[in-house]
């Protein structure tokens, strides 16, 4: 592979990222032409997002550029988990500096590629162009069933508040480049306990419970010493930082599951942090700002 | 509306966005989710694509920002149009400096939605950034009949060539900010001619005819006369420039249509161009180059 973008040339870069696309049986037409052709399944709702990542604000390129591309991919995925749904197709559309190495490039696409593969997702088209700095964006479809999705609406006072895994320092630990979208997870859950909402955390616990919280109408009781805080992290960090992408949903009470409890959905508004006395205090659902 | 996005902040642009998105019955759950939840028709494939428009490569701050933003979407909509599909739902990704002024950000999706709703494409959700320069990303769903659909490929020696408008000159004119997807002469042609391969002119007219050639095995003769030249344009222009955004397609020689027929497929590789004396020359199919 040629040292620059400049020399590898645009269609140069595509017949490559062609070459090594990964692909299913329900791609009819992929990735050369002007759009993909693609087989959906009767009886199923579309899932359609979209992320974008921006040198600067998201990664730096003294990053590994196969986490990078792992990202770019993998919080996609999780928006389509968050839903119950299973991921099909993406789109990847790429601006970058002629004089970006070829190789980081190249790599950007191996660690998208690798977690799409893992995940039976095809990559089935996108758009190349010259940027004075790197930009990445991924637009997924996935499916889900018409009966199964789940919202951000739909948690009722006395359902139960659940996270599948531990929270904060995502960023100082690099979880946010690593982590494993939680559709395994989603899709236990949507057979086996139909969770009333489900939302991804990715601006933060207290940010995201938030959004439940007003598309349902109702507040929150979160009990401190249940909050699983990741190796390392302060309560603070689990409640206040973003990019865990795990999933946090709620359940009715009648309903069990193997995930960490972690509160209690109750009619008053607001957030509410309970401490080991029992003591309640109203919390801030300040999270990630992006601008 | 505040006069920067600082001030506005990111819900409160969501929130906007969310207001004036467009929409259509086929969309159970739009913009404010994890994902859109979206119906699909049974017996039609999907169609999937992306394009990225960068601030310096695609265009300036002195632009208007609806045009801008009726780009980003339109170019999209071609792309469908160039499979015989009809365009559905849209993701909008925005990567923009704080301190730009909201309502610049705002034109860019006014002019966005109004084209939507020519359309009748629904925006259902999008990504907001922060960004050193603008970047607009969206990426578009389609549908097209199984039977009907049409690819690069699939152009046979003596199949008459088409295009659907006159070429050269975009950026001078204005026409790359302003044109209006051909979706409308792509379905007259998927029902009445069955066209036998289609792309839309992005590239130039020797850059994407030359993507029919390649992927369908075959070359062609353009009869130079026959070329139609936007108003003020070269032939040179009509040839190499890019952005027209017409769709240029193949029918066999038994078929006829309205459009302007510019030359034949022949079995020898390359583009050939006939002048008014019968002189054939073989020509570049070098386009707009991106890096």
């Amino acid at each position: 592979m040629p040292s620059t973008l400049a020399n590898l040339g645009e269609f140069g870069l595509i017949d490559w990222i062609k070459k090594i696309a990964p692909t299913t049986r329900d791609v009819i037409n992929g990735i050369g032409d002007d759009t993909a052709v693609l087989k959906t399944s009767v009886g199923k709702y579309l899932l359609l997002t979209t992320d974008m990542l921006i040198e600067g604000s998201h990664f730096t390129r003294r990053m590994d550029p196969q986490r990078i591309g792992h990202k770019a991919l993998a919080c996609n995925i999780s928006d389509i988990a968050a839903m119950g749904g299973i991921p099909k197709f993406a789109v990847v559309s790429l601006g970058v500096p002629s004089t970006l190495n070829g190789s980081f490039v190249k790599n950007i696409y191996q660690g998208m590629n690798r977690l799409a593969k893992k995940f039976n997702v095809s990559i089935v088209g996108g758009d190349t162009n010259k940027s004075p700095h790197i930009v990445i964006n991924v637009a997924l479809t996935g499916e889900v069933s018409r009966e199964n999705f789940v919202l951000r609406k739909g948690a009722r006072p006395g359902d139960k508040i659940y996270v599948t895994g531990p929270l904060g320092g995502s960023f100082q630990s690099g979880k946010h480049l690593l982590f494993i979208p939680r559709v395994k997870e989603s899709q236990l859950l949507v057979k086996k306990s139909k969770p009333s909402s489900m939302i991804d955390i990715s601006d933060g616990l207290a940010a995201d419970l938030n959004h439940i919280l007003k598309h349902s109408g109702v507040g929150a009781i979160l009990e401190e010493e249940n909050i699983p805080c990741a190796p390392g992290a302060q309560l603070d960090q689990a409640l206040y930082e973003g990019e865990d992408f795990e999933l946090l949903f709620t359940l009715s009470s009648k309903k069990t599951t193997k995930f960490d409890c972690i509160g209690e959905i109750v009619a008053r508004s607001g957030i509410w942090l309970k401490d080991k006395k029992g003591k309640l205090k109203k919390i801030s659902a300040k999270g990630f700002r992006h601008f």
